[in-house]
């Protein structure tokens, strides 16, 4: 029989979440450890292995592990390694899924946080029992996983699924943090959002908005969305443009792969109608006739808290087809 | 040991060509029917069987034959069934898989031409070895077929891979013959040229061009390429509009799937150097900086004149599985 456990671990730029989990999804125990205390990736993986080996100790999941999955900025399910580009204190690329696996003992996988998200709604979430989905992860920026035949799309290079960076704005597109202009991630995302905002108010400049009470330059998408609960007219405009302008890019994507359904994660996905009115509208209208209708629109249904390291560990069931691969390159 | 051959069957809106196929991509022999003679589905079946029996008679294949693939327009590889909206003159759904197989004996699959045309690149042509790659058909239209962890992309409802209809115009963009505006393939097409040349026409009015010595209204692709080709520069524009629209879409399809290849087939794709070398700075200009330099632009390595039934004939060695895929709806 197999071992009953995985390991996911989710390192972010400023915490790294390490959790069990068993094959239902329930996580047995969870810690964290700072992300950038160590200035040398080879301190951090001994602290990460000292705090990880107590858990796994005090839960009695000795020799019980059956892979360890990582989420991770940047990271390459292929390689197994860490690419250029990200905001962590080490050397890039990082040989990841090599230095963790050699401290453990236990096959390693890792992957990007979007993916992460999308494998572990397909393990333990809204996506159980689909083949064919796209997860979208609206947060600072916009995060995409993509599932097609049951299987993780990771292209040819282990980079695929970056949605948030199809084009919605040809001309004057508003600039990206990866160098081109009128990216998805630029309009769709929290950020995104609180752009929207700042131009709306400027381009409005006689309109009333209980916005326009805040500094503008560091409006949130979180003060949109309490002014357009409090029933804004501006700021339920923002929500009205952000929806439309990811159901047309929702429109794109389905007629690349027609999805079952497209899930949404994400602090900006929690905004409920204010977002999800105008995104299923747009959605619809934008959709080409022979899909329209057939694709679900649904909330991911990993706990926020969880979500994370559950995605993360989901990959740790297939660790170790995952480092032989690595092993062949 | 298997059977060596399959028929590939390649049903158009005036020709239903056919062939004989071996393993290597050897069309051994291959005849034509017209599609529209028979008013009633049960004739043309008929006559396609007794002019395909001849051709496996006098081809010493009889109990040779493996399966048998089609290309048809939508043609859908789940349910065996050519869906709505296709100019054919029997009503629609048309259960051909069930037809062919049952007249034949032989396990039938059937997909759109242009998944076949990739399933035909990837077994004989282009793509051998390739798990990851997008075909693109510039035609009248844009079709696609996209491949992905070595497996076409047919989606949850066996539609996906609509690339041609992505919007890259969202305001004034050119109506489409599929009920919306802005679809690539309004743009990047043989008609979406003679369009692009049409407005050119009209908005560059005083500028001289070998063009406005032809019936305007009925300018073809071939009277652009041909006026480039003699040195024109308003055509030459053309291609270049052409070529820059196509290499922002194809930016887009690789922030999707990042594929290995993008393959390119059909008259358009025979422009040259007037089409590849706008597309690919095109591409390179609008791919994002991880991608970029990675993805190979090919032409289809199959001979123009066999490409329609080596595709769908490539399918044939699928037949057995897809057979069952369709008894099990």
């Amino acid at each position: 029989m197999g071992k009953p456990y995985v390991v996911g671990i989710d390192i972010g730029g400023t915490n790294t979440v390490f959790g069990i989990v068993d094959a239902r999804g329930t996580v047995l125990a969870s810690a964290s450890i700072k992300t950038q205390k160590h200035a040398n990736i080879t301190d951090y993986i001994d602290e990460l292995y000292e705090e990880l080996s107590k858990l796994i100790v005090t839960n009695d999941a000795v020799d019980k592990i059956a892979g360890i999955g990582i989420g991770a900025p940047n990271a390459n399910y292929f390689t197994g390694e860490i690419a250029d580009g990200v905001n962590l204190p080490w050397p890039t690329p990082i040989p990841l899924a090599d230095l963790v696996s050699e401290k453990f003992g236990i096959p390693v996988a890792i992957t990007n946080d979007a993916n992460a998200a999308a494998i572990g709604e397909m393990t333990y979430g809204a996506a159980r029992g689909m083949k064919d989905f796209i997860m979208i992860t609206l947060g600072t920026g916009v995060g995409s996983g993509i599932v097609i035949n049951g299987q993780m799309v990771y292209g040819h290079d282990g980079f695929a699924g970056e949605l948030g960076h199809v084009i919605m704005k040809r001309n004057n597109g508003r600039t990206c943090g990866c160098g081109r202009t009128g990216c998805l991630e630029t309009y769709a995302s929290a950020t995104g959002v609180a752009r929207t905002a700042r131009e709306f108010l400027e381009a409005r400049a006689t309109e009333p908005s209980l916005l326009r009470n805040l500094d503008i330059a560091s409006i949130t998408s979180k003060d949109v969305y309490d002014a357009a609960m409090a029933g804004d007219k501006l700021a339920k405009d923002v929500f009205d443009f952000t929806g439309n302008i990811l159901g047309e890019a929702f429109a794109d994507f389905i007629a690349f792969s027609s999805p079952e359904a497209i899930i949404l994660f994400g602090g900006l996905a929690k905004s409920g109608d204010l977002l999800m009115r105008p995104l299923k509208e747009s959605m619809d209208r934008n959709t080409m006739a022979v899909f329209r209708g057939k694709v679900k629109l649904l909330m991911s249904e990993l706990k926020e808290s969880d979500a994370a390291v559950l995605g993360a560990s989901a990959l740790g069931w297939e660790a170790k087809a995952a480092s032989d691969i690595n092993k062949k390159k």
